[in-house]
């Protein structure tokens, strides 16, 4: 059997009233990304060729985070219910002929291979008209059940204030997440009515009418983890806690050790190597990549940075974006890099700002060195070759250049360039008022007296 | 019904060997104030128009610490149990004739509504004569029991060892807290005896007194978490831990974003608006203010500061009492602000310190600029102007003010005004010794083979 | 009865292939230290006179390890069983003729109480041949199981596979443990076959031998906990976790106060005194000593510091080895201290890099002071008399004594001694061009518009 082509249609018009935001709900992040997007991710893996999002209020935030994915959306004006929502997305399959799989913006850890399982089983020898996804939560609570036989052939979906005691002891649940063919679909959906308490078209009733056309509806069912749901910023965190656990699971089973993996939070992309250590309270934001053997000291930073083999980094070290150490280079205390590479064996190790500039192979950067990169109005890069040294506090204006070897006395002002293995020196002469200090306390503590 | 004056009789004379400490046990903070402050708190709450703690060993530490809040301490010098603890409230209390609560300093989360709830109880139209509060724990170990009907009347109060098997399975449990009017207190209190194991005065033998006289007594229920008494630093932290849950779980239902809930630390009051974002590890000491939309990135520690509106914070930003954040503004990595105003869209990305300072709407604060606001006696003043520009490694040497739109060269040491719109410079000319680095690093290397 | 002497032969041996690491399992550390190093303390402490580790794969690195120790390895070049590995230290210890416990390099917990237990019950009036240590864990899974009588005499070791399903509900565990006299040892080890599935020679064979002899074979007891192995990063984490919770709770009974002790990170040999108090989120790396009443305040790092009483460190203070705060002394926000003293009541509150360093008694170091004890090559010392004030943003390089009492003034690069009272300055001279920020902005505002 050939994979068909799928489109998904994503169901986010939710007012996500209890999320208390002025951000629309699909948007809050969970590893660092949209929560849409992890959806949107695995819709992508599992070869959806094209995905619709149908939006409500705050449609303008979604259309824009989304459309750089090339995903569309579509206007759901009014909230009549989710088969409603989902006719909104014929338009935009006007011309989709394979498989749809409606899903929605706020379950977003649905698996590529979940829907590839539901897209198989619909294109199965017995093809059902419809395949929906259950599960089997701890406590089922109030979910719609599924009332259906061993091999997953559905005989009634029931939402659960219409569902019988024994009925209600079933925990086979609905997520709601449905795999149908385009051309069942809209007529399905068509053929939905709204003569219930809401007043609103829902979407499982397609299975009913499936069901009494003759046709067969099944069953896939997966963990309950994979379907939660998520309404309140408490749902939000515990989706995050969730997600972050298995990415920390995953990322020590091949070789990464964290003294206290409850307090690394890693982000959708992060990449780690193996023997890669992680001290405790480490934050990676999006971007980041650790090859192997490098460490990452308590309470470090980073985002968008690349991190060699071997490098050390931290403890305090925050790496911006464009940030990149290259094999062996160490960052450390209280430094800030950005858009800034360390090359090879380099060092920075504290009190320093690396911002629009180059360091080159084995080059020292002394404690308080600031790149001056900015002048209000423009960014200017700082080049340092190899092997120089910077001495401490010292201010490198940009635009400028320290040749391979320099040295820069400590406490300078360097605005021009330095050649090679020069020596660069932009400071005042030393004074010295013998006793004056003396007197001063004197004076001070009798101001002071007086006071 | 009208509410009777109430007053608290706080008893907090016991030593808290177990935590270890020269600081009185009541005194241990929780969420960045002292536990028995959290008590005082409830109790005012309640409408408590005075309170008295009773204090042994450590009085003066207590005294000091209640005193601003207009609380009374009364001594008991010698520990002979909690009725003649109780009792030596009587003096301060000897114009007072309405309700009396006791409770118990080191029980800090007894609640304002159950304080109310127990009140209204006592003067509610079967008018008791004693109201005690129980609790049904998990696990009932070694609590006293109340032996009461469904309706709470009260048939028998018995220590754990003096109960029966049948008893000891009733999970009722006596918190100690008890209400009862000042008139019955004193009297019932001159006849407790100490005829037993221990030689002491036991509070709770008032019921059995007032039962005895053919008076009824009640019981008042409520969850077993509020009245968790802390006799230990592990006990301290499960108590620090149980009200960060509780405010986190607040503060995310109304709107802020936390992505490690966990790791993040609120204070008393802690004031966090809408939309707020809070990334991991970030802690809050006492007198915090985050207006809405505003994000405070990781690492953070805030005490005393008031961010304003889309403000962002962090990571590793230190706001100490006086910092203020207006809208808009940004406080980067490795800065500390002490009274300090950050105007409007102002910046200080960087590390800097920033002291006594004013900085109007708009300006820059170069990396690594730090106003010397010492000089070892006194504080003094910086003010910098609207749309000012400060380079780099800045020294601003208080007094001083930066005008308007002015620019300070990156590097200057300014110990003088600058003028609106003015460049300031103050460092020393930049000078070069072509190839001396390669000739040091020669002489270096030959010194080191050598050693 | 006498202690006999005592050796230990610690197994470690195994490839380690879940930890996915480059370096040997046995040496990840927990708390700071290798994880063979808290097993090889516990046999010091034990009164072992010596201890031989048996390695495969990595001989070399664990022998670098141990070396120093005292303790020496012995090699089993091919992995043919626990029996084998034990065989390899018989040349080690052809000397010794007393107790041999044979333990495990991945199981790092044994106590040193277990082992003198297990030898006192070899040498107690029955004389067992072999005592064996068990443990009862909450789920036996596929452990092999120890069938003995109320008194520890063993009838019969079954491996898990080989268990009746009556055996398989005793959840007595073998632990691999073993206690047994070096006379008795080597002879049993020679007759162990390898007649089994996996072709491998089974240690714990040797008690089947045992009593196949008519000599009597004996269980002791311990907690589950004591034994858990460690065969991945996620089971090291776990290993960490237990060892933490273990430590933090010894800390608070002896009164130490934990805001978040989750967050709190301590060495093998972390020393905390009385009224110690710790804000959330602290790394303790080995070495650290913090007296009585000293405050460690949150996001600080320690490695090799001694911290005085009454000390404040932190938020973000890095103390790293040869750190030493006197009494009193406070290091603030963004501080990093190496080799440095800091003297009696000396403060270094913010931004300052303190290496190499002695600082007198009062001292007080401004914001963003470095002390550039590095030119490469060489490290030099700075010397800060008693009372001494330095200045912000002023860099001191080494070698350079500033004299007692002395001042510097804000900005400088301090190159030569400072006498003692004396001023020093080393700065530029403050300039100022008037307008030039106005024309500036608008040059650059310009030339914005045109790009």
């Amino acid at each position: 059997m050939t994979t068909p082509p799928i489109a998904a249609i994503v169901l986010a018009a939710g007012k996500g009233t209890r999320m208390q935001s002025d951000l629309h709900k699909v948007l809050h992040p969970i590893a660092g990304q949209p929560m849409l997007f992890h959806l949107l991710d695995s819709l992508d893996a599992a070869g959806a060729a094209q995905s619709v999002v149908v939006v409500g209020a705050g449609a303008d935030q979604v259309e824009d985070a989304v459309r750089p994915r090339g995903v569309r959306t579509a206007l759901q004006a009014e909230q009549l219910g989710t088969a409603h929502a989902a006719l909104q997305a014929r338009s935009a399959l006007a011309d989709f002929d394979g498989v749809a799989i409606v899903c929605f913006g706020d379950t977003p850890f649905l698996k590529a291979g979940t829907i590839a399982a539901m897209v198989d089983r619909l294109v199965a020898a017995d093809t059902p008209r419809i395949v929906m996804l259950g599960f089997r939560p701890d406590d089922a609570k109030t979910y719609g059940r599924i009332i259906a036989d061993a091999d997953g052939h559905i005989a009634r979906m029931v939402e659960f204030k219409d569902a019988t005691n024994e009925e209600r002891a079933i925990n086979l649940c609905n997520s709601g997440v449905t795999a149908v063919r385009a051309t069942d679909l809209w007529p399905l959906l068509d053929r939905v009515g709204n003569a219930n308490a809401a007043g609103e078209y829902y979407l499982p009733d397609i299975v009913m009418l499936a069901l009494a056309d003759g046709d067969t509806a099944i069953v896939v069912e997966t963990e309950a983890d994979e379907v939660i749901g998520i309404n309140s910023r408490a749902e939000l965190a515990y989706a995050e806690a969730r997600w972050q656990v298995s990415a920390r699971t995953a990322a020590m089973a091949a070789g990464v050790s964290m003294v206290a993996p409850e307090t690394v939070w890693l982000a959708h992309d992060t990449a780690l190597g193996r023997d890669v250590t992680i001290e405790p309270s480490v934050m990676f934001g999006p971007g980041v990549r650790v090859a192997n053997g490098a460490t990452i000291r308590a309470f470090s930073h980073l985002e968008g940075a690349s991190v060699g083999e071997g490098c050390e980094v931290g403890p305090y070290a925050r790496l911006r974006p464009g940030a990149v150490l290259e094999r062996g280079a160490k960052v450390g205390n209280f430094v800030e890099m950005k858009k800034a590479v360390l090359g090879e064996g380099a060092k920075a190790n504290h009190l320093t700002y690396l911002g629009d500039a180059e360091v080159g192979a084995g080059a020292n950067i002394g404690a308080g060195t600031i790149t001056c990169n900015y002048d209000g109005f423009f960014k200017y890069r700082t080049n340092i070759g190899a092997g120089a040294f910077i001495g401490s506090n010292t201010a490198l204006v940009a635009p400028v250049t320290i040749g391979d070897g320099a040295i820069v006395g400590a406490g300078s002002v360097v605005t021009r360039d330095v050649a090679p293995d020069a020596l660069a020196l932009a400071r005042g002469e030393q004074q010295t008022r013998e006793r004056w200090a003396a007197r001063f306390r004197a004076t001070m503590k009798a101001r002071k007296a007086t006071k």
